[in-house]
């Protein structure tokens, strides 16, 4: 077994360059489980009760997963977390964060080779969880990166397209983005009116023209895996289009500005007018929403587990500041019921999802995870994670206010996290149709 | 004093010549009831439900409260309205806002004389409504100016006190700010360090020295109604701080910035450091907390009323959106049953918190009202509106993140007025020991 | 007809000699606003909250509605309260008590004539109110007899109708059933599948066939309001069903036992195998859902206040629980914050419902009510007390669990108000119709 | 390791008698993981969405476990539900249904020898949740048999107190209440006021005074293991009371009738009147409240994963109901929005709850296991389940009311879990200190 300093190193291969020789042999990528429980057992004293890990979810972790995530934790608490506040208050991106990230390792970790690190897909949820812990916003930047392009070129890509982009992606040197959400189409890609249609003149080229709206890098993406229409099939396919070789005038992606929520990540559009694509660049196989899905699927699992990230951090600050206020005869404000219920409620809901999470990484490398179970655990945790961030809240009385405090941009971004990659509805109602076989999306 | 009809003419200018003639007889100041109902009666047609005023709350106004709220509305819609985005992008607050309510007889609307238009509670807070369907920031300026400040000076002040401040205030060219809340003392007011002692050298002067803060309007103030403690007495007093006569050093309002909520109204501290101010300038008689209580009281009324206001903006843009955006086989939001609840639930609380709004203002004049009431008033208006402007924002999916759509707007502001003027949880505990005479503050 | 002086005496008969002489000529009949207020205005001292009528809703009443509902109250706490434990226990109906009710005037309040007592609309809630406060099966026996049976006669039925059945049914001494729903056509009652055909000899008779399910009274009921499809037309019609001259075999109303709710009604089918009815028996005109929806929506509005009887019987029960019951240092529950948390919001709940109810009587009696009014309050009265007194019931602890506490009971009949005469989801929609225009059942 | 054949004879051992031979060697008692999973990642097809175990927390389960929960789900089903809704209406509780379970192995599971089945506390948590699944009342006499008393003698009784009962109890041939609570003393037990003092005249012999109230099976106990403090030190400690030899007039269990919900269990009170007690009936060690507080947080984990069995069962009943039922153009129910959201809601609650549980049990085996992760489990998975069967109830519509439906009786029932073994407002105080470090329980 890794130790934990070699599971770090396996993060940060540049800065460790034997760490390929020393851990070839040893590593167990996606290894599931490690009965960390039983090592505990011996030891002597009684157990104590961790409000930051109140049902001891560590325990189903292994070394290497509790050492990524502590090497994923101190980089952003480090690095992310000083950087926040003023990137929220500007509304900007810094995109060398993608680029540490990639130095880290943390780019497409669960993917095997490709300079990616291979780790089992709990691993690659806690690092969504540190990052999301500072904010929604940069976890929504390194997700569209690791899973919905990365993810999407590693499981339906030619090995061309591999070889080419997903070596760059993951050192964070190339930037991609998503583009499959339309004007007109939110919860509905199946409609999506983006187009791709033989180019007219130019043999084995395509031609690609429409609309994406909401997508989460795209101003400063170098690749966007855009989702169209093939005309001649009428079937959605998957092309990546990429920025460096677009006529000008084909390509644009202008941001959108004055978000109310995930400020401190960029959105923007994808603006297609008959960009030229090559056929090279066109996924080759995969036809329908089940290319789009799979990639949502695997973004929607690291939400679920980012998302406790940030409650975990509501939890923590709400603490503290309950802890250090004073009101009523100088009564901290951690001594009134009110305040101890709704901190109770909290760590209750993050406790139970964070196990819910791993859960289903778990299953998800034993290839026995559904879609169903995703929309599940993505529902249920950005719901509890908006619900109790913004009780927590109330804790801060009037100086929830202030952005200072940090919950308030916490509470900002989780309601855009419910409502993206599937509203929280259009979730409710693949479970409903999962449960009773009968769908009421219409 | 103005008559009423005078009061009505200063509200809506430009009906003045058609109104004069047919109201003057009949106007009561502060006419409670008129039973509009029965004049509904005597229709023919069968009555029509009306998803904005769904228990015709309507019929609960004066003609007089009608035309009053008509012209309220009339200039938020047209000159508000226009201002907000960018204000509460920008995070600023233009003070010719207030100059202009006062213009309209917007301030101090409820009482009588020095200018003031002298309408009931409810037709105050009609005003407010009407305020806050544009934003809670600017109906928050306006509450501290004519409730908070112009109310206390009203009910507590010297004769001299009221003409030299009232007639500027009521105009909007005094403007006035209300310092109680301490950085150490939000909910607990009676704890509050600011203190007045006798001036060593100077007869007839105290100096006042403390912070204040979460102040709204203090930075534009011309006025400020700093709650201190007499050191002679230990008792809480109220004292009315003119900027333009304070020596340099002695008074400081620095401007909060990076609010998330309420951002389209000022906010500052109020730092006093042996500010010197007359004992004319003491309010004579009010001693404790039933000075500033009294003036809460009135505010809190206000946002009562004026947080309905907000409410219903966000059902009539979120059923505007629901039913323009369409998905799923190009079915309107609006089809579907889980959208429908929304709006159900959101108009069934906008509708009873109007009633009891109404009802409590009709209490008001008439002396009935209690404390207990407004809190229970306050507390539950503030937090259904929040519930329910939260609910309605997850009709718009990802479009609730543009601040365009207004609704982003209203949860951040609404969520501020849940924490002000008494957080829910304290005015929980007031209607506790209300219902049991016990108290559980502590 | 009854005066109005005398309705009030048949209500109230040991208070009828000194009413006389104070109110006979004040009294309007209907009269819908009295400005209570403005006598309280002139009382010397401060008000003082009540927290059984937070926001004063009895400053709404009129003279003679307070009387009424004094009356009603007096009639329900000395007479029915004894017996509610028992007959809950049993599952038994003492058809007594709508006997009682009778000769007290209670039935049929709001009708005038036949001797009816002709009180307002909102006197009319104040019985149920008063009913329900003890029991919500004692008021659904009561809201059968006067709303849907008697309602539905009064509205829709012949003179001879009238005079046949409304004097003896007014008094309590013919008892009626109300016959729409089908064990298969809850939600859904156009689908109604009983039938009326012409007899194939007996001319101007009709014989009816079908089966209706969850009918309260119908096992005791002299006359059963059936609503059936008139096979030559289709369309729905109205019968009056009387048992006493149901040939044997053709008609059976057995009870439906070991319910757990609304024990203390009682509660059957109504069987109908080609029971001969007169043509005589028929509604002349009404046709189609509008006239049980009408009688409906009366009873539907007497649900909406009469279950904020229940809710505030379950409020002053809590209350009196928390101030007694003592845990942890000798502190009456009623000292902890959580629990004064849930009083707060029950006596909020219960003061907005009443407003709301009150307010919508008030637009009844003038003709300005519309049906998704009713369903907004039948809704939001039933939902509300059906939380509050779940949230109320934790306060027991333990106790709880025990049926002399009494709250037990009133949580598991108002979970059945929110089923009945439409289930609180079906109003959703029909509210969520009315916003938007479109139609979300199907 | 076990046939899963094995296990179940390990349940049933009068069945198998050659069982105690052949497992001796291979039983790994609190075995705590098995990698299910990975065995389920060899298969080849794509896996399905489980309704019924969403989130495949059976993965999670040894085989041995699964056979011990398919074995007790089968008896359960079998022989608990056809009884239980005759016994819930009547308030009856068969005492041979101890007796039965017994037999089978089902009580005491968890503990070692003494005729018990030594399994996991996750397998023992099995057992209670297929109990639960048919009725909380039939649990709850298991829990007290299993959990309260013969896990305090296990944990606290000397080798003869072990060797007198446990064999006994294990085959329910002798059956035990457990006696903490008292009529003054709910969630405080701290305070109870049952007293023991040395026998005046007989030597080895204390006297027990005192009350106890709401005793699961104490009028059926053949031994009361009662918590009474010690007149000579004040402290709290444990006496097993037999009921064959106290002397007349000295022990009276008289029943508690009436309930409304639990009624398929037995309940009482326990009324101690100078009854002598032989000293070796006394725990010998154990002091204050460490001694009830460790049973009740057995029995705690018991109700965390036996609530998730009734909510289970909540979910197939409403979901068969709503797939049955049509309304509205002859959808079925299931094809509506609303009723699939409370689907959707309670199959997120169950799946959830579940893997908390099994995770408390996992890490109660190896000692890890903290009081407070117990409360959070308690709380959470009553509340939730509570939450969740009202909500699937109003699927049921007016035939809710009717108990053939069951899950009106689920309704009843949890919420008496709910306030039982700790309310969930005093477990909120638990945690509440437990995350703050303050109590605020006064």
């Amino acid at each position: 077994m890794l130790s934990p300093s070699m599971a770090i190193s396996r993060l940060a291969p540049c800065l460790r360059p034997a760490w390929r020789a020393t851990t070839q042999l040893k590593f167990h990528p996606k290894q599931t489980s490690v009965n960390v429980i039983r090592s505990y057992a011996s030891s002597t004293s009684a157990p104590v009760f961790n409000w930051e890990d109140p049902l001891l979810s560590s325990s189903l972790l292994t070394e290497d997963e509790l050492a990524i995530s502590d090497a994923a934790e101190k980089y952003c608490q480090d690095q992310l977390l000083p950087r926040v506040l003023q990137a929220y208050r500007d509304e900007t991106y810094d995109p060398t964060i993608l680029h540490e990230m990639g130095t880290l390792g943390l780019l497409g970790a669960n993917l095997t080779g490709y300079g990616c690190a291979g780790v089992s897909t709990v691993a690659a949820g806690l690092i969504t969880r540190a990052v999301e812990r500072v904010d929604s916003g940069y976890r929504s930047g390194m997700s569209v990166q690791s899973s919905l392009v990365m993810g999407g070129i590693y499981e339906f890509g030619t090995a061309e397209q591999k070889d080419k982009f997903l070596p760059g992606m993951a050192k964070g040197k190339i930037l991609g983005a998503f583009g499959l959400t339309e004007p007109n189409h939110g919860s509905d890609p199946g409609s999506l009116e983006t187009t791709a249609r033989a180019h007219p003149t130019k043999k084995g080229y395509l031609l690609l023209s429409g609309s994406k709206t909401w997508i989460t890098n795209s101003p400063i993406a170098d690749v966007l895996l855009v989702w169209a229409r093939l005309r001649e099939t009428g079937k959605i396919r998957g092309f990546l289009v990429e920025r460096s070789v677009c006529p000008p005038g084909t390509l644009a992606t202008p941001p959108i500005k004055n978000k109310n929520g995930l400020r401190a990540s960029i959105t923007g559009m994808i603006q297609l007018d008959d960009c030229p694509v090559p056929e090279a660049n066109m996924f080759p196989d995969v036809e329908g929403l089940r290319g789009p899905f799979s990639c949502l699927n695997s973004a929607r699992y690291g939400i679920a587990l980012g998302t406790m990230g940030a409650l975990e951090d509501c939890i923590a600050r709400a603490r503290t500041y309950a802890l250090e206020r004073r009101q009523f005869r100088d009564n901290p404000l951690a001594r009134y019921q009110l305040v101890q219920k709704k901190l109770a409620d909290a760590a209750t809901d993050a406790a139970y999802g964070t196990l819910a999470a791993i859960q289903v990484g778990r299953l998800k490398d034993a290839g026995q995870a559904t879609p169903e179970m995703i929309s599940m655990i993505k529902r249920q945790n950005c719901d509890r994670a908006l619900v109790n961030a913004r009780v927590l809240q109330e804790i801060f009385g009037g100086n929830a206010v202030s952005d200072e405090y940090g919950i308030g941009r916490h509470v900002a971004n989780l309601f855009v996290t419910q409502t993206y990659e599937g509203q929280s509805d259009i979730h409710s109602l693949i479970l409903g149709r999962a449960i009773t076989g009968i769908q009421a999306f219409v």
